[in-house]
């Protein structure tokens, strides 16, 4: 595995964490900019969501429903098992992972991951062209799905 | 740490990620290709498989009771903690991770990989040339173990 | 990413990996040895401890406390997440995660890890100057918490 390779698939990774804690703390924006300006979320049940405005949106809806559910709720998207692809050249790569999301009163819903990324010139950093989200389970009731 | 360490790591989480899917999705031969040809698969209360046949077997085996107990089963298996220890030179590594197996009804069981790896030089991946499996807890009634 | 980037991130993550498995099988000098000489160790509600003397300390009086509530308690800190930020220059890193711990009989309390980080010139391992935990949630009732 050369550099290159190593340097990319590290960037997914953190794409990946950085989405998480952002989305958990309630910071939408910097959520959002974890895509590609076109990119696209696509949540099973919930459609399909183009551009980081609209992606801001769901996720303040999302938010807003959770603050009704509980004044004080913790979210807490643990993300693992992280299978990851790049072609450095394309300055493409795929990742597939698991979540699976703590409140503080115990774990809520929990799925997959199937995220495709580019890399953005710029700044080096990959961003989710798109990330489907499949919810595959859930406790009743959940605050959030 | 130098970069054939680091390419190595990395390839050593590939391998333990690539696992968790392909079993996950009932790819029972890509799972058995995780294992070197003489690679050891020792489940504790299910012995002790060598080889890639007998690995394979396990798991269609233990794929049937799956299907036989749900219809629709998802089998997610969330691997974390993961410490890597590399000797480049030998080609040798070690893992230690733990594992956490969701289905859509909830958590199944858990428990804590260690493996044993190395490098296959003809592709650069790093194989499991003995993975013991400690299945340590398991909610009542699990359906895979 | 450069190089000593990946190096550094890649250190961040094995010391990260080194407590949970350190911590979970009661070697609790190497858990202390995680931290740096005067390292930090705060614990929402069980204080700011500092040395690894200290630390160490407040691991063994956990491992009583645990070993009076189970003779063959097992405990698993599944880790995820993880955000990290280095500053390669400086020797210092930041990292945010989140963990999730498991008995032989299920989910015990979860929460949120945020640590700072220094490199040691001498080893070139990255050890916590300060490690945060903040438990946000728990089974009750806990063994632990």
């Amino acid at each position: 595995m050369r550099p290159d390779e190593l340097a990319a698939r590290e960037a997914v990774r953190d794409t990946i964490a950085r989405y998480a804690h952002a989305v958990d703390h309630g910071r939408f924006e910097e959520t959002a900019a974890c895509f590609a300006e076109d990119g696209v979320l696509d949540v099973r049940e919930m459609g399909r969501h183009e551009g980081r405005e609209a992606i801001m949106r769901v996720f303040e809806g999302a938010g807003r429903k959770l603050a009704s559910a509980s004044t004080n709720a913790i979210v807490r998207h643990h993300v693992s098992s992280i299978q990851i692809t790049v072609d450095v050249t394309a300055g493409r790569a795929t990742a597939s992972s698991y979540f699976f999301v703590l409140t503080e009163i115990g774990p809520d819903h929990w799925g997959s991951y199937r995220d495709e990324l580019a890399r953005e010139d710029a700044t080096g950093r990959w961003l989710f062209t798109e990330r489907k989200v499949n919810v595959e389970g859930r406790t009743a009731p959940s605050r959030m799905t």
